[in-house]
This record gives structure tokens, sequence and C-alpha cells, in this order.
């Protein structure tokens, strides 16, 4: 069946999408949409909430970057089978979505001319959000075996594409100073399929 | 094993979580907190990432309101077995929880004394928020037997969640020109279980 994922040409939640379909070795067709030509109106109006990520698989699809993920991982053995640890692995991702959403201002501001608006908002990311989420993060780690849940799953790909994005935006390698979070990166960016994925492509650019 | 939930004395998400747990005839301490009275500093610092609902089984304990409620849908046959038909109400909880963020504004300023700052944050919802969401909504709900899905699950309590925390800080019945969204309210909050929860509770305040 025609696997089919649509997105941005950016990194992001949907990145991880793209790291688990080529860790689990799935064929898809990667089709991605410049922002600078964006929207696009037949295409904004195709989708079902008018956002991108959108999954296809034959003829079904599927929105929402976090329910695409949570399913391909099922199928590249990234979600356990027991019903308490897919809770614990689905509330670390959404404790990783708010980390997230607290830090995607710096992307909408990307383009801002004003430098001192921008230097604030990096600053209230660099010195709060970051420090809240990731000194949490990094315990859960250390305590579980360099994976949240104890093994490889799908919310450290969740973990390690927010932490990428972050850092493109915010110029930074903010997890420098989280051994065990600075590790994860690490191990995500050279697992088979991921590591030839990120070799063949472009750098993203802001 | 002991069940716990700790919330405030308020609706939204988590009241879709205590309608599950009623509905799925569980056993489980109702554990309230007063928004007047928060933050309690004891009990949010012992809490993962400072935030309400947390639940408890025994020893155990889980975060993040989607979390605990997919994992007691499950329990309580509001989940399908089938992989996509999961992901598919996934996908329908981030949306909703979508419409929810888009709207949430509502309770953040339900104080604020400046009437005319709230009338345009309310007017904003109504005039664009609601009727985006809800006309997906009631579609979907309209091609589906009335259910997301379907049948009976998970979303469905989630939409009647949201939709009811919004219906109290709008002050308005935001269902009402969408037949089959006010139809699905009326049949979650008369399900076995959730009705005489509802029957017996104090209402809930702004």
């Amino acid at each position: 069946m025609a696997k089919r994922l649509h997105y941005f040409n950016v990194n992001g939640f949907a990145e991880a999408i793209r790291y688990i379909l080529h860790y689990g070795g799935e064929k898809f067709e990667d089709v991605r949409y410049e922002k600078s030509q964006w929207p696009i109106k037949s295409v904004k109006e195709s989708l079902p909430y008018g956002q991108f990520p959108l999954y296809e698989e034959g003829d079904k699809s599927l929105n929402q970057s976090l329910a695409i993920a949570r399913y391909l991982a099922r199928k590249a053995d990234l979600l356990p089978s027991d019903l308490w640890q897919q809770a614990v692995l689905d509330a670390i991702v959404y404790n990783i979505s708010d980390f997230w959403n607290k830090t995607k201002a710096i992307v909408f501001i990307a383009n801002d001319p004003d430098a001192d608006k921008k230097a604030a908002v990096k600053k209230e990311i660099i010195t709060n959000v970051v420090p809240f989420y990731f000194k949490r993060f990094e315990e859960d780690l250390k305590s579980n075996n360099g994976h949240f849940g104890g093994k490889l799953t799908w919310a450290d790909f969740m973990l390690v594409a927010a932490i990428e994005k972050a850092n493109l935006f915010l110029e930074e390698t903010i997890e420098k100073d989280y051994p065990n979070i600075a590790a994860l990166v690490m191990k995500i960016q050279y697992l088979p399929g991921v590591k030839e994925y990120i070799a063949a492509k472009t750098p993203y650019e802001i």
C-alpha cells in the first residue's frame, strides 16, 4: 500500500515521523512543500483541518503529527505492548509537546526585524523553559537506562525532533548540559535508517 | 488496587476522565482542590511537571489528561482494537485539543474586570474558532453514525468535556446549531454511571 507523508520542507515533530519511517525501513513518498510558497490554496483546503502533516496509506489519510507518529511507532516496534507502559510514554510525549509549545514562539519571530524582541524570547526559553523541562527529562532518562520507558520508543524520537527544531531556531545546543539527553540525541541520529537519511539530506534552514 | 484522581474542583478534560471512570463502573477517590487555594506548595511540588491532573493506581502515577483518558478508555471498552482506528481517534482527540487551546483564553480572562476585552475574546471564539472546528466535527459525526469512529469511544467523551467547559465560561450553548454534536452531548451526559454522577454533583462555577 503506497505510503505518503505531506509536510513542509522543515523539521519538527513531522521529522520524527520521517525518522520512524526510515528506521522501520518503510518505503514512502516524502512530499515536501516550501514555506515560502505557502499557502497553496488547493492543498490547504484539501487538508482536514487546514494543517500539515498529513499521512496517507493507500486511500486512507490521517492528520496530527502525534497520532501519525504513534501509529507508525507500533509498526516499527517502538511502542511497548503493556497498556500502562504505553500510557506512561503518552504522558512523556505530551510533556515534550508542552515543552515545544512553550518554545515555538522562537519560530514565529524568526524573521522579525526587532532583534531585542527576539533576544527576549530566546532568553526566556533558555533561562526558564529549557531548565524546567530538561531537568525532568534528564532525570527520567538517567533512571531508565537512557531511554524513556527503559528502551527505545517513539518518545525518544519525539524529544530529539523537538530539540533539533529548537536548536535550529535558537541557534544553540540546548541539550549540552544534560548528558543523558545529549547521548539520546546522538543515539537517535545514528540509528540504522536514520543515519543514512540524515547524511543524504540538505540541512534545514530557518 | 486503589485508584485516585487529583484535579481542581472544575471541569475540563479531567472531567472526561471522571465520566470515563464512572461509565466504566470503577471505584476511585475523586480528590479535588479549590482553585482559590492554589497553589498549595507541597502538592504542586509533588506533581511531576507541577500540573494537574494526576492519576494514581496503587503506587504508580500518571500525569497528562489525554494519556490518563486514553489509558482508562481502553479499560472501559472505549477504544477499538484496530490500530488504524485507534490512530484516527487519536487525531480527532488532538483536533479537539486544538479547538480547546484556541478557546481556553476565555478561562484566563474570566475574572478580568475589563468587560470589552472579555467581549472581544468571546466574539473571536464564537465567530471564528467554534464554526471552523464544529463544522468539521459535525460532518464527521454525521457520516459516522453520530460517534467519532462509528461507535462510542473516548473521543466522544473528550469533545463533550471541552464543550461543557467552553459553555460554562462563554455562558453559551455553542453546540446548539450542530444537531449531531448536540445529540452527542446529551448521549454522553445520560450514559449509565455518568448520569448518576452528574445528578449527584454540585454545579461548577466560574
